[in-house]
């Protein structure tokens, strides 16, 4: 079951303005679609980041793959690590420091899943069946709350609305919680000096009392202040999300924080475990398969944090449906995914390249496809329109910072900021 | 592809009287056969140990699993985990401590592996492509040298004749590298005094210069005596196999060997590891599916491995064809066992449950079998043989101390010995 041919296609959908510590969403987001076609006339996709660097890497790995076989993991692996020549990093930094293990992962990954979409459409089984057999029937996700404009500078307010204080925050959830059933809550913090951000945990907790609650500020924290808010947050928090950059600062922070710390920043490859470990930095992994080498891997990882007794948790970007689907079969095949995972999907908003009926959130969690491979098709409608618009939007790499600026010139992308 | 029915035969097959630290190979090596039959109409083999309390567990476990999808493997898990309610002791101990985890591991193997062999039918796929794909179209294996005594009191003498000395031993590797072309020596060791043993070591050097050099006393040295034969053995060894027993103590003896060391004793279950790592105890982990929960977590055990420095090798108790072929897809499919695998292939001289053809040596080397599944298939009379010997040999359970103290009542199996 050779690979008879790759389509790599950037797409741009509509983001509104979210607020983080690196500045503010620009109007469009970019992702990757990947196609690949076997010689018997089946075909998988995959999902990845669409900044130009990594786009590029995506498509020269996808001439190297030619012939090889879905099954022949390891080589294609072999051949992506041998053209990811140099480090590909992010502008925003919001997803930790850029490794060559790490660039080769996040090339190698959205071929990873549309190997093994291919094979479960080969086998009649799902995704989650090729990683150990989905051990729940749902997947709940987290509301994802962000600070937020009202609307793009210049363009007329979304349906969201603005979120730039408690009130606001809490009525984001609402909203949220309204629309999807959400049972857990996550804030995307690092935007305001800090005790306005424990005061929206507060209120969030008043509005919410029996949804576990997060705060995440992109380690834009000192250690000290991380310190000071995670006492601040003492019962509040189920988990504090990346106070503070690195691994020695994490530590720190972890030796006094009540709550355990996650991160998707310190640790982002199999490298940055044995210090994380050593040092005791984190409690918890925010794992991500599009930057940990796709599912397979994951799953690797996965044992390796239960072997550590580090819990496990799923981090997200913004993305499509691919994307949700992987990740809703990785989670359910996880035994040890033991809190909501996160998801953008919200803020997509109903735009999507795959067909609609596939996912669905219910009381918060998405069903579990059990149809073949990832459970989802292409719509090439709707990819098309997003192609265009990609041509058209003008944005090559997401830089939250750089959009900041415009409106802010006076912002830096500063650490630690408080 | 649900699992319609489960059969479990014990079978006994002829062993030669080999030494270890635990005393010595009784005549009738004991296995535990499992098929797996589906209800689309396809089976699949798996292969364990045969002693009773271990035989029971696997009884038990196969009437729990009827019914279960054969992609289920989370689920089977649990199943296995559930019944599984106390601690299976070996008599030997050459394989480490028992533990919890262990005994559902050492419980859950045979039926993953006969479930992947099930699922590579299905596909038309070797295992080695279920397992991210062979990256190495043959196997290495190593020469399993054993003092041996010339054949079981009271029987005619075996073909491999004794090995007591030094020139015994050199006079076994002859034999089997001209038979096999193993490229690499193991001697199984903790049977003299250590000095002599380091004698037989520099033996083969002499004799084969260019084959790297194993010695493996079961941990039956004190750290003292270990650090002593490390250093006489310094610039000899590839690495030094459980020179004694334990975590701190093999970290007490890595700290001053100058060579790695490597384990199938200490670090026998996941839970092990941690504690390893953080003393710094071992170079090198001799996996073995048998006892690290099948196939599928032993590559999950080779990525936590290779994400600490540490080097993988495959350890190996008396087995049949099931078991090789299963070892080898494993070994083909993990870029990160570096060295030869061990394996008691030549002892069980030619007798097997596997129908002849599938598995052969070349260069010391297993071909990957590249057919379906594990690629061998089960000789019905042979099973019926081996079950019938089981049946008539009297044993369940592998005792070399009893064996030994038939010959010997002043034989002790007392750690540490020298």
């Amino acid at each position: 079951m050779n690979i008879r041919e790759i389509t790599v296609t950037p797409v741009a959908f509509r983001d509104p303005p979210l607020l983080n510590a690196a500045g503010v969403h620009e109007p469009w987001a970019l992702r990757t679609i990947v196609e690949v076609a076997t010689d018997e006339g089946l075909s998988g996709l995959g999902e990845t980041y669409g900044d130009l660097g990594h786009l590029e890497k995506v498509r020269s790995a996808a001439s190297a793959l030619i012939g090889l076989d879905v099954h022949a993991q390891n080589e294609i692996y072999s051949r992506v690590s041998a053209l990811v020549g140099d480090v590909v990093s992010d502008l925003h930094g919001l997803t930790g420091a850029a490794t060559k293990e790490k660039s080769v992962d996040r090339v190698y990954s959205p071929f990873e899943v549309a190997c093994l979409d291919i094979r479960g459409k080969a086998t009649g089984r799902p995704v989650s069946d090729l990683l150990g057999g989905a051990v729940r029937q749902a997947v709940p996700y987290s509301a994802y709350l962000f600070y937020k404009w009202a609307g793009h500078p210049g363009e007329p307010d979304d349906r969201f609305g603005a979120a730039l204080d408690p009130e606001g925050i809490v009525a984001q959830a609402r909203l949220l919680i309204e629309e999807y059933g959400f049972r857990s809550i996550k804030l995307k913090g690092g935007v305001f000096e800090p005790m306005r951000e424990v005061e929206a945990i507060r209120a969030l907790r008043e509005a919410f009392p029996d949804h576990p609650l997060r705060l995440d500020p992109n380690a834009v924290w000192s250690v000290e202040t991380s310190i000071e808010v995670a006492r601040a947050l003492d019962g509040t928090l189920e988990y504090l999300e990346d106070p503070t950059a690195g691994i020695s600062g994490m530590a720190a922070v972890a030796n006094q924080a009540p709550m355990p710390l996650a991160t998707n920043m310190c640790v982002v490859t199999f490298e940055h475990l044995p210090p994380a470990i050593r040092e005791g930095a984190i409690g918890v992994l925010l794992s991500d398969h599009h930057y940990w080498g796709g599912l397979a891997r994951s799953v690797q990882l996965a044992r390796l944090c239960e072997t550590f007794g580090i819990s496990l948790s799923m981090h997200s970007n913004s993305h499509l449906g691919i994307s949700l689907a992987a990740m809703t079969h990785l989670a359910a095949a996880v035994p040890n995914v033991a809190t909501a995972c996160d998801t953008h999907t919200p803020w997509q908003d109903g735009q999507d390249v795959v067909a609609p009926g596939a996912l669905r959130f219910v009381d918060g969690a998405v069903p579990v496809p059990t149809g073949p491979g990832l459970g989802v098709e292409l719509d090439r409608d709707a990819l098309a329109v997003m192609h265009e618009q990609y041509l058209k939007c003008g944005l090559t790499s997401r830089d939250d910072t750089g959009y900041m600026r415009r409106f802010d010139p006076s912002f830096v992308n500063s650490r630690p900021r408080w």
